[in-house]
C-alpha cells in the first residue's frame, strides 16, 4: 500500500440520516483523494440519491470487492451492500431497515480492516434506536467494534482543535462511572493516550489527568478516589517514564490544555471530557435552532484497527435537506489517514 | 441611598494573596465610582502597601464607621480592621494571621450588610488553609455567608460572558453529589436562578436543566435520576409557570446556552457547571505558566444579602509582584451594583 494514500473504509451511516449526504460532500473535496483512497461502505442507490441531495457533481461506482475500486476524484466508489430498499427509505425516520443497513456497513468495514483490505476505518452516524429495532443490541459503534475485534481494553478519545481527551469510562451512569475509577484502568488509558499522541506525531506527549471530585477532592476533603486510585495510577505511569501530571481539578485541567500545557487529557467520566470538547467545537445557531458548526472527531483506541468517527449524530431533523456540514467527516478522514501512516512507520 | 450608586462592602481578601493589589487596581478604575460607592473592608496598612505594589496613584483613608467614608475617586476608603501586623506579613505564605484577617473582613462585611450599612457585598479571594489555621473551620466564603445569615437553601451561581450556571451541589464528593440530586432541591435552584436572572434585567428567563448522567441517561439506559428526580422537578417548575427545558445532556446544554438558547443553566454538580464556565473565561498563558485572563464571577443566591465574588484564588505564586489582573473584581462589582439596583425596584 501507499503509506501516504491508504485505503480507508468509510461507512455512510444510517441511510435515513445525514451520513450519506455528508459522505457525498466529503468525497467532493479534492484533498480527501490526495491523502487517502476513500471507499464508501453502504448502499450505492442511497449514495446516488445523496449526490443529488448534496448537489455535488460526482458519479457513483458500485463495487463488490475492494480491488474493483479505482479511487479517482470525481467518482464515489461504493462497496455496495445492496441492503436498502429506496421505496421504503424515508429521511428522518427510525426504521429496522435503515438500522440494519447501518449496522451491516459497520460490521463489513471492521471485517475489511481485520483482513487488511482497508487500512483504516471511518464511521458515519448511526441511530441507536434503529440499530436496536433491527435486532442488533449495541449502545453504539464503539461496542460493535469492541465485539467484532474481541477487544476489552478500549477507550474513547475525543479530538478537537485544542483538546485530546481520553475517557476512563463512557456510557454508564455517573454512579457506575465513580466505581470504574480504578488504578489499572487509569494507567491503561494513560498508555493508550500516550500511544495515540505519538501516532499523531507528538514525540513526547505531556499528559494531564483530571480528578474525579471537585477541586480534585481538595486533599481528600471531598472524596477519596484521588488518593486511592488516581494518584497511584499517576505514580505508576511516572515510574514507567510517561510524562504525566495530576490529578488536576477538571475545571483547571481543560483551560490549561487548551492553552497548550498538555498534549492530552484523561477524563474520569463521559461528561467530564465531553463538556469541554463540545463547548469548544459545537457552535449553536439560535435562529436556525441547530448546531451550525461541529468540529472534532471521536477515535476508538485499544482495538487492533484504526477507527475514527464523526462526532455528530444522524441529525434526522435536517436529513435530506442538503444543508448538513461535512467538516467533521473531513477531519475524521484526515485523522484516520495520519494514524494509518504513523502505524506503518 | 442612591439606587444608582449603592455603597458596596468589598473585602480585600487574604493579605498575603493578590486580593489587596487587585482591589487597589479596581479602585483606580473611574467607572467603579460611577456605579457604586466602594468601601474596602480590611486593613489600611495592607491597602497602603497594595497601592505601591499596584503602582496606582491613590490615597488610602482609614475609617472606623461607614458614615466616615467619602467615596471620592482618588481615595480608597478602608473600613479599617487593623488586624494585620505588617512586620509579620509575607506574600505567598499561609498564616493564621492572614487567615484571621481575611476571615474577620468577611464576617464584618456580612454584619454591615445585615445592618444595611452597605447594600451589597463583594469578596476578594481567601485561602482556605489560612482560614482554618486561624481556627475558623469553613470550606469557603459561601459557607461563612450561610452561617452568619442563617441560610440553608443557598446555591452558587457562576456568571461568565455567555453562561449563567447555578449548581444543585458544590463542595461535596461526586458520589455525594449524585445523592443530592433531589426534586425539591432542583426546583429550589430553578426558582433561585429565575429570580437572579430577573435581577440581572432578564424579564422572562429561559432555563435549561442538565441531566446527571451521560446523554441525560438516554431514556434510562444509564442511570435513573433523570426519571425519578430531575424530570419531576422540571414538570413541577413548568406547572409554576417557569420557562424551563430539560433534562438535556450536559455536553449539549452548554453549547446551546452559549449560543443564546438559554438565559440560565442548572448544573447537577460542581464540575458540570465549572468546566464550561472556566473553559470559556480562563485563558492559560503557557509561557508565563499562569492564567492570563480570568473572566467571570461567583454569586451566592438564597441568602438575604447580595454577595458577588471574584472567581479566582489568592494566586500566592504571583502575590506582591504587581502583575495580578483586576478584571474579575471589576466585573463582580458591576454585578453587585446591578443586583442591588434591581432589588431596590
Amino acid at each position: 500500500m501507499e503509506k501516504t494514500r491508504p485505503i480507508l473504509g468509510i461507512t455512510m451511516g444510517d441511510p435515513a440520516g445525514i451520513g450519506p449526504e455528508v459522505a457525498a460532500k466529503t468525497l467532493a473535496t479534492k484533498e480527501i483523494f490526495d491523502i487517502s483512497k476513500p471507499l464508501i461502505i453502504g448502499d450505492a442507490n442511497v449514495m446516488n440519491q445523496a449526490v443529488q441531495i448534496a448537489s455535488v457533481n460526482l458519479k457513483v461506482r458500485s463495487v463488490s470487492k475492494v480491488t474493483d475500486a479505482k479511487f479517482e476524484y470525481g467518482t464515489i466508489d461504493v462497496f455496495d451492500l445492496k441492503n436498502v430498499d429506496m421505496d421504503q427509505l424515508e429521511h428522518g425516520k427510525i426504521s429496522a431497515m435503515a438500522g440494519n443497513a447501518a449496522y451491516e456497513a459497520v460490521k463489513e468495514v471492521i471485517e475489511l480492516a481485520m483482513k487488511k483490505q482497508v487500512y483504516g476505518t471511518v464511521t458515519g452516524p448511526i441511530h441507536k434506536e434503529s440499530i436496536n429495532l433491527a435486532g442488533h443490541h449495541f449502545s453504539g459503534h464503539t461496542e460493535i467494534y469492541a465485539h467484532f475485534t474481541k477487544s476489552s481494553d478500549y477507550a474513547m478519545l475525543l479530538v478537537s482543535e485544542s483538546l485530546r481527551v481520553i475517557h476512563v469510562s463512557t456510557h454508564v451512569s455517573l454512579r457506575q462511572a465513580c466505581d470504574l475509577v480504578k488504578k489499572d484502568r487509569i494507567l491503561k488509558v494513560i498508555q493508550l493516550l500516550d500511544n495515540a499522541c505519538k501516532q499523531f506525531g507528538i514525540e513526547s506527549p505531556k499528559i494531564g489527568v483530571a480528578g474525579l471530585n471537585p477541586h480534585a477532592s481538595d486533599g481528600g476533603l471531598f472524596g477519596w478516589e484521588e488518593e486511592k486510585e488516581i494518584i497511584p495510577a499517576i505514580e505508576a505511569a511516572k515510574a514507567m517514564a510517561f510524562d504525566v501530571e495530576g490529578p488536576l481539578p477538571a475545571d483547571i485541567l481543560f483551560p490549561k490544555a487548551k492553552g497548550g500545557c498538555y498534549d492530552g487529557c484523561v477524563a474520569m467520566y463521559h461528561d467530564q471530557g465531553h463538556i469541554p470538547f463540545k463547548f469548544e467545537g459545537f457552535i449553536w445557531d439560535n435562529e436556525q435552532g441547530k448546531m451550525k458548526t461541529i468540529k472534532g472527531v471521536n477515535i476508538t483506541l485499544g482495538i487492533p484497527i484504526v477507527r475514527v468517527s464523526v462526532d455528530h449524530g444522524t441529525a434526522f431533523e435536517i436529513a435530506g435537506k442538503g444543508i448538513a456540514n461535512p467538516d467533521s467527516l473531513i477531519l475524521a478522514i484526515k485523522y484516520a489517514a495520519k494514524m494509518v501512516a504513523n502505524r506503518m512507520e
